[in-house]
């Protein structure tokens, strides 16, 4: 292996070390709240952030320095998939995900992008053989060509459409072959630049149209992954269809589709559409719906999506708070959709940058878990919602009350139960000394 | 009549003019595609910014000057009452809407606010038949008294929640007996502070139950108005669970509501919640969800609702064309839910705000009626779309086309069909010319 | 005393306890970078929140219980006052800060407002001299009268601005009888609503005028204090002139005030402004402008001042590590403008929230320390810049490179000083093991 | 000419048509306030988002349809000098923009990048010559190098700071050639990512240096252009130094260098900061500081510079107006810092974006000119502030009045001035009017 030679020092010191490559927190065998940490945080590369972009944005080129960048075309899709075998057994990460385009150069007509496929998903085959890494989710990028300017699913060209499910099948194959646990769909480009021009009932019935028949294909090929939307309410386009988890619970329910589907929420995403993650997570969560994790983090201050490494304790232990009473992601996992800082650009800052999100992510599992272990939060909500378990309280949640007798109770209750004080800022402080103190 | 005294020479003068009390655009009489402006627009006066609020804010005591302040208790209700006629029959608006707590003060007990909601009723009555103004909509307040501080229909506290429903159950009362065309909910306490305290499942679960009692109570006492829920994603509370409409639309579905409910849209609770009020009259028109406007417009680069009156003429255009694509608000209508600024203070800025917001509305009804008579944006969209009326598109769209048959249409399509120009720049620039040429 | 009788099992315990007053990282003896803790940390309550507010919302009346509640007027003023030094012993905090109409009824007119602040000021000082309190600073509230709605250094009503120089007059007076360390200036109505009806340049020259006759009185009377200016950038209006740090410099540096005075930050303006609080502090301190610091923090998801007590330790870090850079804060100190949430209702959480706050800063004043003790940003900064302390570098900073040199120097420089990875990533994972690992 | 065949039909036909390439409202030969509209809009096409963009965004490639796409390097560039001229002869624009990097490829070394610059100058030269269009401003592109990666004036690498130094000293010479009115810098990478990382004493020290060597240098080789900052809060980094207008003016005035320059605002930027585009015009002009503009417009619930054409006539109505109050733009002008959409991809959309632009700034301009020639605001304005033209007022505006007679007089006034509405609605409505009506 000879694509990060400089980073060979990978640690699980356990303290704080002169090592820059040394965990602190994150220690795979640790056993908390009755799993090893590795099963609890199914950590995975994301192929594009990692191998395949370079730390451009809309005011600059790319200042990535890799080994492989002086190759091209398949050549250099070959020595990217050498590569994140490497950095996946460096960094002991157990997952990876990618997009159709990340891995394999799209030629110049679809049959030719097929063919690239094939011979670059063979390799990856051969990679996860021997190495035992697995894939937690693949997706076809309908985002980046200009052939879907207008939309994938919502496309108004419907030639654009049927080359959309192409590379849909194309990737429901290659996820069946590379037994990915999972398939994505995140809409980039299913939503609008401005409704003067936009068909909006046809192009939600388009879009769920393509996902009914990627359902049926799946099924008739026997791949039985978790199928999986990942919400984002705008950028690129000025607003997306899959705005948040509400919206797409919503748009599941409207078409039948809320059986095959669960989603995964992206950290960034649920700050741009106004949410913290914890409150992304708590909607799908209670609707059944949480699937899987991409971990990053956004910045509250700027407005865009800069999937920045997750390195904030508060939202990795309420996110791993959630994540426990959900009683884990199940065949989800936790994938770093996350990218170093254009400044970041040397290759040794991709083992860094991960090293700090999964030592965070670590902390967070072991403080949600002595959170959840304590009752901490869940005593003080027990109590706080007890008059609903007995007299009109009882009556109100089983049904049996009425407009009529809940007045007749309000009006000749002489005695109403006070309120008592939220506790917020006492919650919080005790959030605080959980993560401190530990 | 002797509340606004001062203004008394209101016009539709339909050109400048030195009287400032006159209308330039709304011509009560006119008619716009097939119907008077009166019929489609119909204005209602929010009882509250008008007749009860004073100009407070957060860092700032009340500022209204009204000749009603002297006055006291019932007396206060009662001459509002009186001031609210003069004032819709000075402004010739034909409706009215309130919440139970801006009509009548609230007492030392329930039993108290229902006598004194019952005295203050019967004048609204009286006033209502001799006028002819009617009553758009009524709603209970449920975010005021203390007593709501951890919500209404979610709150934690069961006597709370029956308090509620006895509210609910005498607006049902109220707006049968004035003759409501609707009954709105505004759940400006139903959400969270924050998720370390809340039972999330429970808090939507009961305010389900809430709406399904009164929809049991208005069949009961056979009051056939339209209910309405009203979203707003934030204020007073950190998240409010009617975040939007789509997330409404997703809990309605969720309980089985949706055949009772439709929507009240506020433009600056929209705007909140990161959407265009454009996209959420969209939202809701295709899933057939439009009830009601709340007419007002926020300031996008302020955080809060400033619940100013409307008078951006592309708002007004774009909300007039949902409207009209909608076929009209049906038993809805358009209630300012707009307050003067707090220095505009004195009783003339009233009536100055009203002219100004309904000109806005009555220039963007007519300039929407005219987009759509030429079908400027309805020509444009067809011939988008137009690929999936035929062939391959038609296929999609049918349910005939499968990802397989899709696939071997695209790797075979040599000549696919070429995108076009999403011509946003010059379906602006004719917005432009179609509001700045009539 | 006898106003906070629930509460008076407070305790340093260094520990997680069952006692829910119990600090865990403040302890005022303890020795942090040669000073105790109390010296660095000169905490202030806020008299406004704590004794005089309520709870009110744009929403919702005031919902907190205080045992003052049922006096009025003078009465209930003095019982603020008891009340107030109460609180203090009992949270031992060492300040106090307060606007004039916190402390005293306005009464019917100016004299009488006069002579209720003179009963009120003996009180206080009278408790100053038993307890040993001191003001860390005293202000004038010249927003929350109607008489400002459109501003008091600002207003277009020169009466009003006579009005105004007669609080500050008062204010400065009071400032100097209790020994006040600094004066405040925060100018919620110096801004505008819509720049249609405003004077812009007058505005911000009457301003500057009003802060020259301050400057010049207090010389006059002998008042030493430091004069501080808040900056906030919007709420209650549209736009406040005291936009943020950067604006106030301009400001302050136009009118030859920069000498008078230095700047109070707040951390939820710097969020209102979009900045960190960090960035505000670090511009103040470069500047040579720190005065003094207003502790709380925003919710930046959402738009308006909440004023939360601070428990972010992020931020409590960065905070403290720009004051001990500033060499402390002089005669500033750190003020608790925040506010318990309104479902926070009862006395006992105005405790548990000033606890939340202090041992928040107390925990980041210990990790600040260490990060400057261990030198971890400063050698890595020193490193990054040092190619400007030689050679091409040094002649830039001195002043002796010119266009054409540099030109000419880059032209023949063949081998130009590779740039190095900001290492954003791995500083912040130190940042969070100095945090986590302490 | 052949690179634009397809448009051919611009019309000035001050009537609405089926010609797409009409303008309605832009007549270069009107009069409007003593003069021609052509001298008033001083337009300019910019280079870089007309001809060398190609419509990606961080989640796509380019989709622009070009005619010079099949060349490359200088045969390209040669190319869009032919095109620009086309373009500009087509639209009847009298001015152009841009950056070195945008004219010229970059080449393999500085002294081939200065090769390729005097090779396309001095077809730019010709071209001018030939066809009468002029610079108003040219600048260095400083930010999309990887170079550049920690800024340019603020960077951490002196040998950087030195390449920067010779573009700079370039980019005067080829204005000089060139006959630029003006000459730009945009910090793009003038700011921080992370504070921890970061002197920003030096930073802003070194980035004063910079420009004071170009104040040096355009005097030295009798270059007269305007120099001018262009502000931008933050995008590409987390925060640029240059914020918003008073903090440049802030920057300006610490370093002496306020003489020299002036401002070149952008409309979304303004709105990234927090401030409509008219507020930045106006601090901007009580300043002095009012050098150019770069119209645009961005989309207030994006969080992203999307530099639209503009096409709200509210903004070009208040910016033009604040142009007409300055006098005009003296040597400035207005540049249209504008994109098409991405999916606005062919070269038709070009033409009609700049139409739409041209035509709102145009109505734009007539309604300003109205309003100020019919004094609506200020009369209003000069009403509203008279108390300070007399008695007290006039004191305080003189300096006569201090704290203690302004005290003397507040409290022995008994009849204060009462003060009098803002009409915000009423003013808000008659600038409707005027737009609306005209």
């Amino acid at each position: 292996m000879a694509y990060f030679e400089t980073v060979n020092k990978i640690a699980y010191e356990g303290s704080r070390s002169t090592n820059p490559y040394a965990f602190k927190f994150y220690n795979p065998e640790e056993i908390v709240a009755g799993k090893t940490m590795e099963e609890h945080l199914r950590f995975a590369m994301a192929y594009w952030h990692t191998l395949t972009a370079g730390g451009s944005d809309p005011f600059g080129a790319e200042t990535a320095v890799r080994s492989w960048d002086k190759l091209n075309g398949l050549d250099k899709a070959k020595a990217r998939v050498e590569a994140a075998f490497e950095f996946l057994e460096k960094m002991n990460l157990p997952y990876f995900c990618f997009h159709d385009v990340d891995i394999a150069p799209e030629g110049a007509s679809l049959r030719e992008f097929y063919s690239n496929l094939d011979i670059i998903v063979e390799r990856i085959e051969q990679g996860m053989k021997s190495s035992g890494k697995k894939l937690l989710w693949n997706t076809a990028n309908m985002f980046t060509n200009p052939r879907y300017l207008h939309g994938a699913g919502s496309t108004c060209n419907a030639d654009v459409f049927a080359h959309a499910a192409a590379q849909v099948k194309k990737g429901l194959e290659i996820g069946k072959q590379l037994g990915a646990e999972n398939y994505v769909f995140w809409g980039g480009r299913e939503g609008y630049e401005t409704l003067l021009n936009t068909d909006l009932g046809l192009e939600l019935d388009n879009i769920a149209r393509l996902f009914g028949l990627a359902v049926d294909y799946a099924k008739e090929i026997g791949f039985d992954a978790q199928f999986l939307i990942e919400p984002k309410p705008k950028e690129p386009t000025k607003h997306q269809y899959d705005f948040d988890a509400a919206t797409t619970i919503s748009f599941l329910q409207k078409y039948g589709l809320d059986k095959h589907f669960k989603l995964n929420l992206e950290a960034n995403h649920a700050t741009l559409a106004g949410h913290t993650f914890e409150h992304e997570l708590r909607v799908a969560r209670i609707n059944g719906m949480l699937g899987s994790l991409d971990a990053n983090q956004g910045d509250t201050l700027l407005g865009w999506d800069t999937d920045e490494f997750p390195v904030n304790i508060y939202d990795a232990t309420l996110t791993l708070y959630e994540v426990l009473k959900n009683g884990g992601l199940g065949r989800g996992g936790i994938n770093f959709d996350a990218k170093v800082r254009r400044p970041s650009f040397e290759p040794e800052d991709l083992f860094l940058a991960h090293i700090a999100g999964m030592d965070t992510y670590a902390k967070g599992l072991k403080v949600a878990a002595k959170l959840i272990e304590d009752r901490v939060f869940d005593d003080f909500i027990d109590k706080r919602y007890s008059s609903f378990k007995e007299g009109v309280g009882a009556d109100i949640v089983s049904g049996k009350a009425t407009l009529a007798s809940l007045a007749e109770y309000a009006l000749n209750n002489e005695n109403p139960r006070r309120n008592e004080s939220g506790r917020q800022e006492l919650l919080k402080a005790t959030l605080n000394q959980y993560i401190l103190a530990e």
